[in-house]
């Protein structure tokens, strides 16, 4: 494995506290912004700007198919993986919708559909295989295709900080990624399948049983395989989901946050955070999933999402709904008027 | 008492079942976008429209000063309402901030400040009188100056309605308005002071358990006069939560769904439904503040609030950070693609 972790420093923390201390002087009481406050605080060390912005925001969707649609773990067939690539493109997907109403920049990146796209100029070519193998057989993936799945992100990374992008968003979509994400959670967690397997795209209570004995299979089959996060995430993992674990490390790297969407999207970052604890710091969760599984993974790096909203989309949707309220917590710091300049007294 | 209470008519069904089969169509999961597509369906149903817009904002911040101030139950003396009512026409204080951003239309109402800013001509001169009564001694109000302020809430629901506004969101601000809110509360709910007592602007146990005190002594003194709700508005209340309470209800009379901000506004919107039901379905909840009697005044009209930021800034500011939520809602129920439009076959 030839994937070089990267080196990743703590947000500033002198630009911390001028934040901190902007921020009690604003006219309010103390603290009656909430999280906004801390958002905007966090946003500030992160950028070393003590009156942060997040005008350009940046979008990849990660797209890839899995050998375990086979096993019917999906209410959706595999069929749709690449229907779905080709209206991100065409604007009709909800992270088209949103990326276009926050002014972001979106890019759809094909990490290996079964069956690629020939047509679609605007997606960019970064498969690593026609779809990962069924990991209750065998590794989902080989090395050089977990090799070329993370290079994969960390372009992205790399695309977005060239950009000037001020913040990072990853988005995945791929028939049957959660149960891959279900997978990988519970071998980092070492928690059996039963207390995070969930319904997905909408599997009804005997399909959600299914889907958690094949996950129990597949741990046993793997179960020495299992020592390393890399290996967890090369014999249960999806090319998206590498790519989304590459992207927040390189993100992390170049000093850019990422918004981490939901359940998929979490357990790329706890894997992130796995091989690289210091990428903790850059990574902003962005809401709690409805997908059961969720709330464990977020709670294992001591996540606080801003959003509760029950969604259960993937595409990095929840992240890209989040981007107003940080959006909002950079402008109310940066605009508000001081005590002083408003003329009123602080005793 | 001649205010006469206004005649509310139900959001339209039929409007509701087209928004409901548009989610059903659109090109995700059944259900996945969560809380959104209760959102979008909502707004459809109260607009008439099967792809409803919020385009026009209009938001009402009603300042007052209390007589209850004078026993010291907020952490800021009461010359900083007056204070703070120039401050969000200059434009500094957090829903100035965020008005702009919007591209809301924010006007500043004053419902009775101790002595009213003669040269700000942007503020609107609705005044009751020179602040209300102390409570613990008097009722608040007498009858002229309770239908003065339920009035200047109605004009403000009618100016927005004229102006086109696609909602109405309500601020207010006056030192020890948690108190007065608090007591409203308790004696609509029958509940302890000390079950939704709190720091308000910032009080410490001491200052807490002092507020809770004088409230148990109000809510004592007007025993016998608490017996409705206008009676429990006139004697605890103040100005600007009488307008609040006037303005959802004309709001409503009107068909324009109103955003409710935080504790005061909440306790304005549990007067208001507690006086005419029929309200409750034009009102959207924005957040749940960090003010401990939130969630009771909330669970007490069975609302969801969107938000959960821990704010607790109050002058509308919370609602104010909910409308680019509800505007993704209502964007992504308007412009992704159908399942037909893209091609996929649902089956």
């Amino acid at each position: 494995m030839v994937w070089k972790i990267p080196e990743i420093i703590a947000p500033c923390p002198a630009t911390r506290r001028q934040a901190l201390d902007r921020q009690s002087q604003l006219t309010k009481p103390p603290g009656s912004l909430g999280r906004l406050e801390d958002l905007a605080v966090h946003f500030a060390s992160m950028q070393g700007k003590a009156k942060p912005t997040l005008d350009r925001v940046w979008i990849s969707v990660f797209v890839a198919d899995h050998g375990i649609a086979e096993e019917r773990v999906s209410a959706f067939p595999q069929a749709v993986t690449r229907l779905m690539l080709r209206n991100f493109v065409q604007g009709g997907a909800a992270i088209s919708v949103l990326a276009r109403h926050l002014d972001a920049l979106l890019e759809v990146v094909d990490l290996g559909v079964v069956e690629p796209l020939e047509d679609c100029k605007e997606i960019i070519n970064a498969r690593a295989g026609n779809g990962t193998a069924n990991f209750t057989k065998q590794a989902a993936m080989d090395e050089g295709q977990l090799l070329t799945s993370l290079s994969a992100g960390s372009a992205a990374a790399r695309r977005a900080f060239e950009y000037g992008a001020e913040i990072f968003l990853g988005g995945e979509m791929g028939i049957a990624n959660t149960t891959s994400a279900t997978a990988i959670a519970c071998a980092l967690l070492k928690v059996a399948p039963d207390l995070l397997v969930g319904p997905g795209t909408g599997l009804d209570a005997v399909g959600v049983a299914h889907k958690s004995k094949l996950i129990a299979l597949a741990l046993d089959y793997h179960t020495v395989g299992l020592q390393t996060p890399m290996e967890i995430l090369r014999r249960l993992g999806g090319f998206e989901i590498a790519a989304l674990t590459g992207a927040y490390l390189e993100a992390a790297s170049l000093q850019l946050p990422s918004l981490v969407d939901g359940f998929i999207s979490s357990v790329a970052a706890l894997l992130a955070v796995s091989l690289q604890p210091a990428c903790l710091d850059w990574l902003i969760f962005a809401h709690c999933s409805a997908e059961p599984g969720h709330r464990s993974v977020l709670n294992a790096m001591n996540a606080q999402p801003i959003l509760n909203l029950s969604m259960r989309l993937g595409e990095g949707s929840g992240a890209a709904v989040a981007i107003p309220l940080l959006r909002t917590a950079c402008l109310l710091h940066g605009e508000m008027a001081t005590f002083i300049e408003a003329g009123i007294p602080t005793e």
